[in-house]
């Protein structure tokens, strides 16, 4: 589509305006000269209303539908960025119901003076991330706010994925007896968030752990395992995701610290500044609760993904007290583990 | 679900703190006692990771998606608020697709220091407009950006609904010699914010026209009208819509402005402010493009809904030059209209 007026092609040096949120044709150029063509979604049409979408001939009716807004500062931190911390968040959230991923949206809540060079770095990232995972981009939006009252650029995410299995994926599912995996090592995105944020340097930069996770959890599915509940750790950490599934499921969990890898970086890193890594985000690490029996064959499952290949046991479901978490630490004590009353860290993901 | 400490109830006296989006107590303190039971949601569970879905049994398995995030400056306004606006102007893009809202996602960006009455306020409006439009809120997201880094608060809002009749609705569909209804009077969204914005005082405030306009949609498509194409008014107003469609269809239009209602005191805010009302947002506003000898029956199914009463048809689609617009004034004397090259009025969605 052409544009009958010559106002100039943005450049990595300009930034974005007021009038590149308002309908006009500063919005389509915006769209047809960075957005669109960086994003290679096929086309203004299709972004700018509804996307009409078929379902897989396969689908069985049933769907999963998700939203996430990311408002992560910095916008860009070792391992990561906005972007990408955008489409697997909700890759995740797909795929903790257990769904494929299918569709993706992206809306845009760009601020004034956001440098064009920037945008397009971001929106580099989200092409790339939904390209490993598999998901098409089919819609979007894009609003401008005036400087002082964004942070460069706020994006939403929303998806919709495909249930193939007929397993009740959820804290519903859950049973006395059954095994607690963890899918890798905790802590990592939180402290890289943090360590930027605060100026903090290690000898070398501790990365994101962002991760798309619907590989491993697609692959537990076709393998027949009985998986009863899945959770992605974000925000408030492992303690928190296996709080709120033990208070969903009104039955109790024992872990062990020995099991719960945390990289030695990590580690200091949470030491020195006051954090307990139990409560530190994640951004592509997940627990998965399956039947005690099938759990071997469950790890087998997941070493085979490189996102998971550290993954272990790390306790089990209890009959109760409802919503009790308990911690074995190393030298055996034995600790209730709380919700956090507030923020440990904003602004992470 | 019950937490176990004595955070207090927030009151509508309170604001937004940091910690009502990090993932700890408080969040799920804000989500437990004023978010779901506000928009009467399910449960925590499915609002907070991926909703599960089963498509309607009469379901063909054609979808429309979409997302929309929502800026507008002031949050309440009279007419509406950002709310309402988040959901009607979501369903009326699942609606422009010939879909049947189904569900409906809601994300919150919210600011530090919030007033809770007002987030209250927004809610009640999401859940009264939802409820309106027979869309679901399924699932949803909170968070929280720090003072001065937000506007109160964003909403975006995605929605899934299903396509059930056969046609292909769009641009691509629109032929030479149809007929373009216009489904009512035009601007007044924009210049009701913008009178909020500004102070202006007027006899009466003008109200916005936001309004979900699936009802009359569906009607259209259940009498068996050829619909080739939809187009709700919002950004840019009616002449960035004509032209957006003509330059995708490769066709022109011609439009008559004495067909086309603008309120008498919206014309006299316009003339005032030195607006023109082709390019002015509506919120509840649609035009309609379908064969010329269709349009007398079309005309008759919008006339029973409120929302599209005063439809008329305003003029007809040519067969080129392609994107070519023109408007023949009262006095029949004819001009071209072009896309407005930056914002006429930022922030008013």
């Amino acid at each position: 589509m052409t544009v009958q007026c010559d106002i100039p092609f943005p450049e990595p040096k300009d930034t974005v305006l007021l009038g590149h949120g308002s309908g006009g044709v500063l919005t389509q150029r915006l769209l047809d000269q960075l957005v669109l063509p960086t994003l290679q979604s096929e086309s203004y049409r299709t972004m700018h209303d509804s996307a009409t979408l078929d379902l897989p001939t396969h689908s069985k009716g049933r769907l999963a539908f998700t939203t996430d807004s990311y408002v992560v500062k910095p916008r860009f931190f070792p391992g990561g960025d906005i972007g990408c911390l955008a489409v697997n968040g909700t890759v995740n959230d797909l795929a903790m119901a257990g769904a494929r991923p299918i569709w993706i949206s992206v809306g845009l809540i760009l601020e004034e003076g956001l440098p064009m060079g920037e945008l397009q770095r971001v929106l580099e990232s989200i092409k790339k991330a939904a390209d490993a995972a598999g998901v098409a981009i089919v819609t979007g939006d894009t609003k401008v706010v005036d400087r002082g009252h964004g942070d460069g650029l706020y994006i939403n995410t929303s998806g919709v994925g495909s249930i193939e299995g007929d397993m009740a994926i959820g804290p519903q599912s859950i049973q006395a007896g059954d095994s607690i995996l963890l899918s890798g090592d905790i802590g990592r995105h939180g402290v890289c968030i943090l360590a930027e944020r605060e100026g903090l340097a290690f000898e070398s930069a501790i990365e994101s752990d962002t991760a798309a996770l619907h590989s491993p959890v697609l692959a537990l599915i076709e393998a027949g395992l009985n998986v009863r509940c899945l959770r992605d750790l974000t925000r408030g950490g492992l303690a928190s995701a296996l709080k709120e599934l033990m208070l969903a499921s009104q039955l109790s969990a024992d872990i062990r610290e020995k099991d719960i890898a945390v990289e030695a970086r990590v580690r200091g890193a949470c030491e020195m500044l006051g954090l307990d890594p139990l409560y530190v985000a994640n951004e592509g690490r997940m627990v998965a609760i399956l039947p005690q029996e099938e759990s071997e064959r469950a790890l087998e499952v997941l070493s085979r993904f490189s996102v998971t290949a550290d993954a272990r046991a790390i306790g089990k479901v209890g009959e109760g007290p409802a919503g009790q978490l308990t911690l074995e630490s190393k030298i055996g004590t034995r600790r209730l583990v709380e919700m956090l009353p507030g923020e440990q860290l904003p602004r992470i993901c």
